[in-house]
């Protein structure tokens, strides 16, 4: 039983993996949709960086539990066909709905990594809830951001529309 | 071109009373699933009550501006596909995956309450703005209170699965 249970945890790591491996390709595609709002651009740009330093990490995590590279690969086609559906969700190219869309990936992943530390902490693996832990740290950051920002983004895109300004994006 | 913003504004309310009514057809879904987590079960039917309020209010501030019944329930069956195509993302009928599907749904509600709340203050709507906040503030608790108890209902899940317990749901 103890090893079904083992292996499911492992799998959730590779899924988290597969997370942040599609969660940058959702970035590098809204960095280019979002020219009209510098800021939101430049918080995309800085959040794509700490995606791929994630990305490593969690590899570093499923090598130590003797994971190779090809089963690593093998699930990111998995969530691949997850970010497809997510991003299905939010149709249009309005500003307002990339805030909508990001700030709730943002929270997927949160509590993803929220069940990741639990796990961790189950099995006893200090080091993957260590690295969860400083993640899940550096989501809530972009989350919060996100969260404080959204208003204003929201406040600029209809002023903008109103005077006939680059507004959708 | 004020008229325009105007009508996207009434579409973001209408669309988010027509995320509430699936919030509530997603939620008496979940109550069903979620049998040996008692407390779980418990929170998901309080959020329930307080989902169908949140409705009904939304509904308040779509009258005030003239909507009326048909044009309301237009709304939900565009919602209607995106609730299908969130429960898409999470198809197993594992507890954690049933936390990880709320919260990433309460969480897609408080960043369009965010976004709703900033429309409402731009266009001097001070009833939807204070509604909105209200709304808010119960999705906040709702996704406060799924944050702490997701790391212990893993940790069930994993104690159960692995002494051969009522694990799944």
């Amino acid at each position: 039983m103890a090893t079904n249970t083992r292996e499911e945890y492992i799998d959730w790591i590779r899924d988290a993996h597969g997370m942040e491996m599609q969660a940058a390709k959702l970035l590098e595609s809204q960095i280019g949709r979002v020219d009209s709002y510098p800021e939101l651009k430049a918080k995309f740009k800085e959040h794509l960086e700490v995606t791929r330093r994630q990305a490593e990490r969690l590899e570093s995590c499923l090598k130590r539990h003797g994971e190779d590279t090809s089963t690593i690969k093998d699930a990111m086609g998995k969530m691949a066909g997850v970010m497809q559906t997510f991003g299905g969700l939010f149709p249009t190219d309005e500003v307002v709905k990339t805030g909508i869309a990001s700030y709730t990936f943002e929270n997927m992943e949160i509590s993803s990594y929220s069940v990741l530390i639990g796990a961790a902490e189950h099995f006893g693996d200090a080091e993957t809830a260590r690295i969860c832990t400083d993640i899940l740290r550096e989501e809530e950051e972009m989350a919060g951001w996100l969260k404080s920002n959204i208003p204003n983004v929201t406040h600029q895109f209809l002023s903008r529309a109103e005077t006939g300004g680059p507004a959708k994006r």
